[in-house]
């Protein structure tokens, strides 16, 4: 069929046309107001709306409203399990502001970072939430955008945009010390190679504060697959180390199953503990002490900083807390 | 501020003036074309837009190029991993065909589910997928606004809506043969009391086939805390079956964690099959043997019903997958 062969699109005025009512009568019901609509009558013009295939345009309907009370959240890999719980947080944390919240999966290979940004925007956000990191120029993009935006969980000071983020290094520091108290001296690190992560320094500090020789530094991906490699090289080999700071809870979970699979006991024979407080290791055996970082506060905080940016500094650092379990050694009793 | 007072919105003719360019030149950089543009130029552009503040109302051109190429997700919660890979897959599966997506959560409490329908339909989507279960008033919303939809993961055929997911009962047959085929004869389902779940009634033909008693039907959430609790309660009794199959792969990991703290072992004990598949299932010790819905497929399927509905029937049913592990008595080498 050709271009001039294609209906024109129906109309509101063709909706009322048929209900028998007027095109203000068709706005109410399809608004839900401002005017109250009798229900038989409400019955007629939905019935319309049904038949005559109408669908409302409701793009220029937000354009005429102006700003629409929706905020878009980008997100790197939304099943990664803390950032999973991160933008259900933040939605709630939306919800209790009365906004939307969308949200975009930033990892896809065929579109660019930079246009998914576009894309989120076009949609008429009033605010923008960054959970993934950015480069440098993809970070310049959202300052040409002159749309609030907020960056959460990054590895630290965002620098021209307001961010909410935790201590890595702090964390980090505590996890090991929780593992010196234990008695444990051999502590290995397993994290990522990204250079700005707090969390190898936070690591290597906790250590030298204790006089303590750094154990084994193994760099792998952040997901289970990362973690359950590495547990499988130690598991073959013969070094293992007494105690192990994982970067993530993910990694901590992969490694717990490869260590298990080889024999090795945790945390009879190796210690872990994870970091980020996701749900998730509350449900392995045994579960896993991890350094928590406060995903609601943080949700709440970024919708803030959106919302209400005079009442919130530019970046905003968390601190972390420590979530006992058997992973690490201490017996629990809930 | 009054509103009078209220500085006028800066335009694309003050970034044209202040860069000295022409206007034409400021759309072909904010919209990366059609026409290249020297790359001095560009740069004098994108600091007119950012000195004065300028924010290119995308909303607007959005409707001049009519229907934008954007797609919607409403999901019950996105934290559940099973959703959680199935939003993953459909994004993927959206961007393999120039789709962006767009998620929306379901299951916060102060928006009720029609109005976050409607505000991604205002969004411009030209499709939507609907990942959570609908009352009968909702899906008739749905089926009023005249867009492009298609029901996926649902308990069964979605009359009247386009619909993709899996026959939850044969799926629940195969995992109980398998348990069978084990040689354990007192077999338990824990699943959810939903009425239309064909997994319960799969268990049931399963062990009527076999000529065998049902065991003991436990009703929970479907979450990690449901299969948690229920795992307790067994754990404590002295009436333990021999197996169960879970409604979900959350399910059978909270179940497998409170067994394990309570000194059951698994499979010794107690053998285990889980349903979906996801990930994370195959990182817990022992891993669990899952009934897998083929979220890969599921998810072209109807991104595919949405964009060429033509060449995709209206219902489409898929056969899950056994994918054996540990958990249910298996030994496995890999």
């Amino acid at each position: 069929m050709s271009d001039d062969a294609r209906p024109r699109p129906v109309t509101r005025a063709d909706v009322a046309r048929y209900a028998g009512v007027s095109t203000a009568v068709v706005s109410y019901v399809l608004n839900d107001g401002p005017k109250a609509v009798a229900p038989l009558t409400k019955e007629r013009v939905l019935d319309a709306v049904r038949v005559l295939g109408y669908r409302p345009n409701l793009a220029a309907r937000a354009l005429s409203k102006g700003q629409a009370d929706m905020l878009g959240l980008l997100v790197n890999d939304n099943r990664n399990p803390f950032f999973a719980e991160l933008c259900h947080a933040l939605d709630q944390a939306s919800a209790d502001r009365s906004k939307q919240l969308l949200i975009v999966n930033s990892d896809r290979m065929q579109v660019t970072t930079s246009e998914q940004i576009r894309d989120l925007v076009s949609r008429q956000v009033s605010g923008l939430i960054i959970a993934s990191v950015l480069t440098a120029g993809e970070q310049a993009l959202v300052e040409t955008l002159n749309i609030p935006t907020v960056m959460i969980g990054q590895f630290g000071d965002t620098d021209g945009l307001a961010g909410v983020g935790v201590d890595f290094a702090a964390g980090a520091r505590m996890g090991v010390e929780h593992l010196i108290e234990h008695g444990y001296t051999d502590i290995a690190f397993i994290g990522s190679a990204a250079r700005h992560d707090g969390r190898e320094r936070g690591w290597r500090e906790a250590l030298g504060a204790a006089q303590l020789t750094p154990g084994a530094l193994v760099h792998t991906t952040f997901s289970y697959e990362g973690g359950y490699d590495v547990g499988q090289q130690l598991a073959r080999g013969d070094a293992l180390p007494r105690a192990v700071l994982a970067a993530s809870d993910q990694i901590a979970t992969g490694l717990l199953t490869a260590l298990r699979q080889g024999g090795v006991r945790v945390p009879e024979d190796v210690a872990i503990v994870g970091f980020d407080g996701t749900t998730a290791v509350d449900y392995v055996w045994p579960r896993i002490t991890t350094v928590v970082q406060p995903r609601e506060q943080m949700a709440e905080t970024a919708i803030r900083a959106l919302l209400e940016p005079d009442t919130v500094p530019r970046y905003v650092e968390f601190a972390t807390q420590l979530r006992v379990r058997e992973s690490c050694g201490c017996s629990v009793t809930d």
